[in-house]
């Protein structure tokens, strides 16, 4: 039942050209509703040629709704759907374009979809709509990505980070940087064309040649502030993954429920749980937490549970954070000793030494925590899984073992997501070497060499603040950069 | 972070009422876009209370579209969305409302849903929007259904039948036979009403005394064609579970995968697959199969693994249809006679007995099935599920053993799916009501029963048809049957 492929299959499909597009933009599934998004060259005149009202849609204005039935190249009616109308250059990419909202389920989706390749539309590569969003200069490249981010948001507090950059607060601070370093260079590039008599400036600066050095060290200072608050950014975009290790019935499930069922804010699912270990979504203070409980790492001749093993000691290896339980109730174990270390036990196991580890108490109920007990991560948190107690403790300390370690004096938890952040690590990268390029040319300035060496570094700046908005940039970053794009975005 | 619950929570809401209501219309996910959907009473102006261009927003005609943010009621900027508009009654469900394209991804999607609660949106029922549609008189209940038959369609032949409820045939062939009923009914009633002499009839009928008893005759062959629509439709829309059985390394997962892998059609993966079993939806014909493969019947004395063969066996007792693989090149044994039947096994095993099986000589490639072996179910198609060898007389021998038993001379797989057909269990138990009513209409009738007897039974076939369209109903019936609806819809 596949339709005869239209004029521009996918193979020959390629980022840049304005011909028509289509692609599903929300899951089509067991949904009320699918949204399916149309762009480019002539795609209202195609898309009337599979539609009960094509005159109408002809003649629609942009930003208006005509309801009809998209109907089969053989006329038999495919989906009632309502087609919004979007004309050049009001529109998300800037071309003629349409969203078709029609019913949801697979097959109503696949019959709009395959009715629009017959009339010409061929799939859109991931990316492409923000892609043509960017170069119609719609969208700069910060908020291009905060768009993937806005998608990918797993938290409140990701979401309003992704939000802030899609308003554009990164790409006015770049943007302010930039034009800084701007005038700085503005300056140097003076000295470089005319002598020092002919200008009159009193070449004597506190330390170095360069006119405006006082400004460009500031507008450094700015610039790392800002590359700076990438560590923090990602956690909460990106998330930890944290497991919950410990001897069999120390009460891993247990305290994997409590986490969970206390914690209102579970963010999603992960569908597709493996028999080796069980794991969830969890946000603790904003962080998405990927919570696993192992299933306990015994060794066994069954070669799958063998193999169900070996997948859960990766995990561990994986994990950011492990919390290590301990069985109140028998006490604590060399074994036990061994992972978390402690008294006589200087340096804890190889696992648990590279990674950051908190060690918990359990059935603190029947059996409280011994006051004196220390680990190398400090005193055990004492919870009981069974009655809740201690939960509010122990996810306090949960969020500050991840979140400590990320934040630095410009980019504390405290600060506001709404402030400019660097959200991606291409932004981040970008913004490290323009710091490295800046302190490259005030360190030649202060070694005295002359302006025409330091002027490329300061340039050279510039132009790496310019690929993050994406002022400077070239096709094959560009096809890089969107290709990791869902499709339909 | 949740917001304070707005004044109608969820709680105190029944359908019925014209308050404004939301709900995510689409799947929140990794996708580009989400769809929220809003409807009821001042929507539009509770709307504007949390969106950057409210004022815009009020202006706007029905059927336009407004670009702007949402923003949270302390201030904070949610999402930027481009809000469709529509006005009554000139909507899905007839009152105000607004459809919402905001960014995909949890967080966006759950923080516009907050933005909305807190203006005093509260979250829709199951099936609100199409409630609401009924009860403003813009669907009747057949295209109410067939809209929930759409987003569960699982093949092509599934929305097609589902589309063609939704464009009316079903509501205009049952008020087609309806009008047909009344006129025999208003017949009866005169005669009820006047002495035979007054209107001046010929009381000799055929066989009765009911006046048109010949057109109520062809109505009731209409109306059981019409019901028998349901058994192959039904096949269509719901599909039928199909497990490979047999003896192990009888090749059950080559064949599940030749299956899959052959059969472009595949519908959706089944999520959650677990560890007993493998399956996935594929279509065959237009017949969503749900194929699965057992991982064996093995008895263990591991308790984990003794539920999962537990389970197995269920999937096996709930099959529809078993496809019984035997090992050619071990050739056929006692076992498979056993399950199969064959000459010597008269009686096939408890389970093969009561369902439909295909047999399967597999590796045909190295050993081909012997020409006279026979079993219960005739004799055994060969494949190789190596080379793929016979896979379409397998398909062919698949859909033959489905669809067959559901064809009635009436409702054979060549009809179209265009023609007005049955869509639900609901619709073809009212119309199998109306069939036996008018049955014993016209039996009480054949007997020369007085017409006062006669005619309430034509009436209350009258009303069981209206009933399938909705114009006779009760408010507890309907609430049952829109609260089976997705929330959204």
């Amino acid at each position: 039942m596949t339709p005869p492929a239209a004029a521009g299959t996918l193979s020959e499909a390629s980022y840049g050209d304005d011909s028509p597009i289509a692609a599903f933009a929300s899951v089509p599934g067991g949904s009320a509703l699918t949204l399916i998004r149309c762009s480019g060259r002539g795609s209202l005149e195609l898309a009337a040629g599979v539609f009960s009202a094509g005159e109408k849609l002809l003649r629609a204005a942009g930003h208006t709704i005509v309801r009809g039935w998209i109907v089969a190249p053989g006329g038999g009616k495919v989906d009632e759907v309502l087609v919004s109308v979007f004309r050049a250059p009001k529109s998300y990419t800037g071309e003629d374009g349409l969203d078709i909202s029609c019913h949801g389920g697979v097959a109503a989706g696949n019959g709009v979809m395959a009715a629009l390749r017959s009339a010409g539309f061929r799939d859109a590569l991931p990316g492409e709509f923000s892609f043509r969003a960017f170069m119609n200069g719609k969208l700069d490249l910060t908020r291009c990505e905060s768009v993937m981010e806005l998608v990918s948001a797993k938290t409140e507090r990701g979401r309003r980070g992704a939000v802030s950059r899609l308003s554009g607060a990164l790409e006015n601070e770049i943007n302010a940087i930039k034009l800084e370093l701007v005038r700085v260079l503005a300056g140097a590039e003076i000295f470089l064309d005319y002598s020092e008599d002919e200008i009159g400036l009193d070449a004597a600066q506190d330390a170095g040649r360069l006119p405006g050095r006082r400004d460009a060290e500031e507008t450094l200072a700015r610039l790392r502030r800002l590359a700076e608050t990438w560590r923090l950014e990602r956690v909460y975009q990106e998330g930890v993954l944290a497991v919950i290790a410990g001897r069999p019935n120390a009460g891993k499930s247990s305290l994997f429920n409590l986490l969970l069922g206390e914690e209102r804010s579970i963010v999603a699912d992960v569908p597709g749980t493996t028999r080796d270990w069980i794991e969830a979504w969890i946000s603790v203070e904003g962080v998405p937490v990927r919570l696993a409980d192992t299933a306990g790492l015994r060794l066994s001749g069954d070669p799958v549970e063998a193999m169900g093993v070996e997948r859960s000691r990766a995990l561990l290896e994986n994990a950011e954070l492990v919390l290590y339980l301990i069985d109140g109730e028998t006490g604590i174990t060399e074994e036990d000793m061994a992972f978390i270390g402690g008294p006589g036990h200087g340096t804890p196991g190889r696992t648990a030494a590279k990674k950051r580890c908190v060690p918990v108490w359990n059935k603190a109920d029947v059996v409280p925590a011994p006051a004196s007990l220390q680990t190398a991560h400090g005193p055990p948190i004492a919870v009981s899984a069974k009655t809740g107690a201690g939960l509010a403790e122990l996810t306090a300390a949960i969020a500050d073992a991840i979140i400590r370690p990320a934040e630095t004096a410009n980019a504390s938890r405290d600060r506001t997501p709404e402030t400019a952040a660097v959200g991606t690590a291409r932004q981040k990268n970008l913004a490290e070497a323009a710091v490295a390029a800046l302190e490259e040319a005030l360190a030649l300035d202060a070694r005295e060499e002359p302006l025409d060496l330091v002027a490329p570094r300061l340039r050279e700046a510039v132009n790496l603040l310019g690929e993050i908005t994406g002022e400077v940039s070239t096709a094959d970053i560009l096809e890089e950069m969107f290709g990791r794009f869902c499709v339909g975005k």
